[in-house]
């Protein structure tokens, strides 16, 4: 088994910490997608979304999409549980792991393609107004997630998930996407501190 | 038990489709979102990303985001799956739901968002060169699909999933989002006539 990712990116660093998080040991391999490594005819074979990470395993099956390769690992090594327990745990989990990826990871990452001109070969066309309201979206999403976060630990209730990897990646991807964060969002703050001291954030 | 929707959206289509195939009923309300019905205090209440559907269960607890919902159902009642079977089985469900939901549905909802003059009051700024931009990227995924539905009965494998319904209504919505598809998917128009004729498809 072996992950290829490219260590720089937000999506293989969810993978790196949701593992670390599971002490799970996995070999991961290096190409660079910003040389277009991920275009290459055996890459898209392998994924014809031509994105990391990409896992495959033993007999050769290649599984992508982050969340995917995270449930695969869920699946094989259940605990800690970080996609929730039970029905109704396991659907806020999926909930708020959505609304921090398809609100917040996501607008960060559009504004991220659709800004920085060393994207524009990989991003086409490049739509800076699009890139621009990203921002906006992303910060509305913050002073969202702030209100949640009033008196709860973690994004999904009192247990650390998935949410929380998907938000702090994002959140930390705010520099390179050149996003600022709103002013006095005092439970993303308190919030952010304890994420980022979990051992799991170095990876 | 209740589930709110807006029944012309597609997002609640797929809610209904997943219940049909699963054989569970469940009582839906209308509201319309057109007329900003998911921006009053109560509805943000339910859900602060104003969007439908919402599992609203007996207790009270609100559940959004469309697979969060289905993936309640999936763990309340497991037969058929719909997310797939065994480790392995339910990483390739996760990856081709995810392939279709933020490549091709998520590119057909942009096209619509931004360039429907209906819409100019949900989605603000509407950035008509990225309504464009995403027309192309749905019909490249369809290109990937066809290719993908070489010999195989169901867009993960030999099985219905629910990525067939996150497809099924994504491409039923190109209609109202006025993208023509591609000459020549014969795959795909094989499979589509295949999902489409199954009793779920009229819910």
């Amino acid at each position: 088994m072996r992950i290829i990712e490219t260590r720089s990116a937000p999506n293989p660093r969810r993978v790196r910490i949701f593992l670390a998080e599971k002490g799970i040991s996995v070999p991961f391999e290096e190409i660079d997608i910003m040389a277009e490594a991920a275009k290459t005819p055996p890459f898209v074979a392998l994924n014809p979304m031509q994105r990391v990470p990409v896992l495959i395993l033993d007999d050769g099956t290649a599984i992508s999409e982050t969340v995917a390769i995270c449930r695969y690992f869920e699946e094989i090594e259940p605990e800690p549980a970080l996609f929730g327990r039970g029905a109704v745990g396991r659907a806020v989990v999926e909930m708020w792991n959505r609304r921090m990826e398809l609100g917040l990871f996501g607008a960060i990452g559009q504004a991220f393609r659709h800004l920085n001109h060393k994207m524009s070969h990989l991003e086409v066309p490049q739509v800076t107004a699009w890139g621009e309201a990203n921002k906006d979206k992303a910060r509305s999403m913050l002073v969202m997630l702030d209100e949640a976060l009033k008196g709860r630990a973690f994004i999904a209730g009192e247990d650390y998930s998935i949410a929380d990897i998907t938000a702090l990646v994002a959140i930390d991807f705010m520099k390179p996407a050149r996003i600022e964060m709103p002013a006095g969002l005092t439970n993303v703050a308190r919030w952010r501190q304890s994420v980022s001291s979990r051992p799991s954030a170095q990876a």
